[in-house]
């Protein structure tokens, strides 16, 4: 591959020079940065139009929406993936998005039967199964139970990243890295709701089941059902959102999307897994052996650089501002490596914001593009010392039957012209 | 005042059993908790409709909208408030929120000539006056610049809680306290942005100006400028909403929201305050003796129970959850008492989510309740110290002149049929 050969041919020294990794000292390029004085803007001299009448009043909109310059930040799903819309996904565009929590609007789905509308007055959840008093919750009732708490947590599909198994397919952060959001959720700990049910001493399992047309179930073990899942209906302080399983959803920090059962109707104790469908034909990886991996619940440390990226080119040299983000279903993000010249050289990425366990971690790294091709990677690492892997050293463990759990570093191209493309490198 | 009576009619010794605060221990009553098994609720035990068919798939919204089951969660103004559309003011529904930040769809508007609708190709930001070097930004220019962070804060309007003043006066927290929000945002520190023009020696405000047609300006110290404003383009992990000033708003920490200058096109540097509209006329407090306190810039800690609340009545006697929200502009907040006997006997509210230096703070107590009436009323501390007071402390000093500055302790009045009311007792 011509992209490959690029970077073979650099030497270390040329490519430090290209790439001109910034240091702690003041940027001192500044083109692009400002226009000199003696050149006046008209778009800054001159009065603007906005500047010259009144505009909307307020309660234009009682509930706001993006401004109508911002259309292009939506949702998107990919044809080919897509067999039917109620059994599909879409992506968020984290290309378009910055900090550490997505905006509600723009947080991916991924529907079994579609969205089930429920009203809220006729919701009702049932705690069943091998417990000493089953008991039916309302709304109400939850809202109303002690202990309420606000966490965020990063929610990832399984499948987040699935196409990149085959090598690289799809030409944006959006839909290879899209399937995941990092929201706050409002909600009590799910102990709490087991506790007042008496959980019988033979109770190891929990099952939450869909309200939905899907009946999604999956099996939850107990001590993680008792250390930090929660039961939510608020989500980025609003209400949760109907395709986010309004008005109840189940969370599970750290572990694969699909177990978070939204529209979450029953939770039954049991003595045993159920090996439900998603747990077996679905949501487990074939090995190159015939064998399949059981119970792949966390989501291992991953990171992906948004900007640049091929739906966010570069557009000018000079100053410049890479950013990514990064998480782990096994703890806190430690630290984010980054490298321009795809593998030679790496320095540690600024984190920014807070750093919470399981939850999403933003990244920057300032630097300065002199125009030169580059091929850009970044790499997780988390609180418990594991290191995101390369795609290659994956494959030789997992074979390429897989579908879920490709926490591989992802391989930006930029071209001289900025224009940034999904490529591999080995 | 009837309420006040009954509150003094009632013994510390029965008001205590009548608020029944619950200890550490578990809570014991268990009130509308759940529904007992061998009563079975149709609501659960029959299949409901949503279950039984395909709801809506992906992309029905590719940005999404809360349910239609919510449609009663939205900013809402206050006719005989609204002189013009354009310059005048909504409120937040924060009775209905949870957590920390709240959700940009529903973030308070204040405007003084209607929401500026500005390209964002065509967006400039100049820095003039005591520079070394006059400068102009485009909104790529921002957003290569090196230094990008991201902060939640909260916003609050200098004339909120303004109605006050005088005595209870509004029924609900949203029309009290709803002049406020708290989001996350995206953008590089002023100080970055302000070195790179090089402040001249004799250089000591800074005077942001609005693009909107009221040409916002305010007098801001350097040092604030220089310590911590943010010059932000990102909300709440997007693009700043056009009624926050898209593309770009000034962020100053802790103090008036008057001073966050939206849609800012221009920061000149000066030697002395400007002394304009906004901050004569407008945004001083009149005394009592003829005098105006001048640059009243820090909103003090202040604390406000979103439930229960007019807006917000109790439902049911039994476990009940006690929510509410404080905030500090002189720092983090550190202590939140409530009392709900109209100020006999306080107990410490529980703060849940990160609790960040100018951002808002979330509090819970959780309680069980007989039925009686009660006096709810909370009280911040933050961690200079500094104590909410009282409305009566407030207008011993500052007289019944004021419109801006009210952060005193608030009371609701929760009757025995669970409607709660705006009061006042001393």
């Amino acid at each position: 591959m011509s992209d490959k050969d690029t970077n073979t041919n650099m030497g270390r020294r040329r490519f430090l020079t290209a790439a001109g990794i910034a240091g702690a000292g003041a940027a001192t390029g500044l083109i692009g940065a400002a226009k000199a004085q003696n050149a006046p803007d008209p778009l800054i001299t001159n009065v603007q139009d906005w500047s010259r009448s009144l505009g909307d009043g307020v309660q234009a909109s009682p509930y706001g929406k993006p401004s109508k310059f911002e259309k292009h930040v939506v949702r998107r799903d990919v044809e080919w993936l897509t067999v039917s819309r109620e059994s599909s996904v879409n992506f968020t565009p984290i290309h378009e998005l910055d900090g550490i929590i997505t905006p509600s609007g723009v947080a991916f789905e991924r529907h079994h039967g579609g969205v089930a509308e429920i009203d809220p007055a006729k919701y009702r959840l049932m705690i069943n199964g091998l417990v000493d008093k089953p008991l039916v919750f309302t709304l109400e009732d939850l809202k109303r139970f002690h202990g309420r708490t606000n966490r965020a947590y990063f929610l990832e599909c399984a499948a987040n990243s699935g196409m990149e198994w085959k090598g690289a397919q799809l030409n944006g952060c959006q839909f290879t890295h899209g399937m995941i959001h990092n929201v706050w959720y409002t909600g009590i700990p799910l102990k709490l709701l087991l506790d007042e049910a008496g959980v019988k001493t033979n109770g190891k399992w929990v099952m939450p089941e869909g309200a939905d047309s899907s009946g999604m179930t999956r099996s939850i073990p107990l001590d993680k059902a008792m250390k930090d899942c929660l039961v939510v209906w608020g989500m980025n302080g609003e209400a949760l959102r109907p395709e986010q399983g309004y008005p109840v959803r189940l969370v599970v920090p750290g572990w694969e999307g699909n177990m978070w059962v939204k529209w979450l109707r029953r939770l039954e104790v049991g003595d045993q897994p159920w090996h439900h469908r998603e747990e077996t034909s679905k949501y487990t990886d074939l090995l190159a052996d015939g064998r399949s991996r059981r119970f792949t619940w966390i989501m291992d440390a991953k990171s992906i650089v948004t900007n640049p990226s091929p739906q966010m080119p570069l557009k000018m040299k000079g100053r410049n501002v890479l950013s990514g983000m990064a998480w782990s279903g096994r703890g806190s993000i430690k630290r984010v490596d980054v490298t321009l010249d795809g593998g030679r050289n790496w320095v540690s990425a600024r984190l920014d914001g807070p750093v919470m366990p399981y939850s999403m971690a933003r990244f920057y790294l300032d630097f300065e593009w002199d125009g030169r091709e580059m091929l850009i990677q970044s790499r997780a690492m988390d609180d418990t010392g594991y290191v995101q892997p390369t795609k290659d050293e994956l494959r030789k463990v997992r074979g390429l039957n897989s579908i879920y759990h490709n926490n591989g570093i992802q391989t930006w191209l930029v071209r001289a012209n900025g224009e940034t493309e999904n490529v591999e490198i080995s």
